[in-house]
């Protein structure tokens, strides 16, 4: 189930987000990141949305946010990201976070939503968008230090909505 | 002449800024984007830089401002934008401009300089950077609603240092 994230679930999403951002291996993202600033960053004031994914027993698994990705002439194009606990993957949680957001951007009247930044070697995460239909539209070498496979590439994936 | 960018600067770039910004037509900014916002985004602090272009009579013609693309793992690659007074294009402006950026992140340890966002329609910056040792890397449909010609690509442009 997924529904919108309220203050109250930020300490349950932190624990899914800071060791995500500490491994530095999906995200680019400080991972010296303190508290304070990912929670400014993660907790996007509306018209934006930050979601949270709830399972059976009312633990949080997994969180969204999505909002547009530029303002003025890019503003019709929405984006999101995605995280998904670590114990909680391989169960559909990232996969329900996705459709939520499409739905959600569809609604809110984007014409498209775009992933600025999806590291190559995240083969999970761009298999997921793809069955999503999101198609790569971008591949930027290098871009992306990962902490094992050294620099991967970085992708740019979009749909139409 | 190039030269790092003062806040005594800040006038004469306004007055440089506020009608590309207005026009909407190249930047994906907010156009209604009020002074004080304005400044805040163009006046990069260190580590990044803003700088000025300055004619042989002293006044500034054209002005730049260049950071890390992404924090953590993607902090290895610069970006960087440019704006010239619509009085001063096709005089070299702009090329100076990106020359002396790419210099800039090249000294302070960039691998490689990248544009996010560069509207398919602006065929006079695209030229400038194919020059300048740019390639497109990704083409992002219907991203921009251009005020005249509707929604154009935005095109990903990427070169090594």
């Amino acid at each position: 189930m997924i529904r919108a994230a309220t203050l109250e679930d930020w300490p349950a999403i932190w624990s899914i987000c800071a060791p995500i951002i500490g491994r530095a291996d999906t995200f680019s993202y400080d991972p010296a990141m303190e508290e304070d600033a990912a929670r400014e960053m993660w907790m996007v004031p509306a018209p934006g949305r930050t979601t949270v994914a709830v399972d059976d027993d009312g633990a949080i698994v997994g969180t969204a946010n999505m909002y547009a990705n530029r303002p003025g002439p890019g503003a019709h194009v929405a984006s999101a990201n995605y995280m998904v606990a670590a114990r909680s993957r391989r169960r559909g949680v990232g996969r329900a976070l996705v459709e939520d957001s499409v739905e959600w951007a569809r609604e809110a009247g984007f014409a498209a939503m775009q992933f600025n930044a999806v590291a190559e070697s995240n083969a999970s995460a761009v298999r997921l968008y793809e069955q999503a239909g999101f198609a790569t539209v971008g591949r930027v070498p290098a871009a992306f230090r990962h902490p094992e496979h050294g620099d991967v590439a970085l992708l740019v994936m979009h749909r139409l909505l």
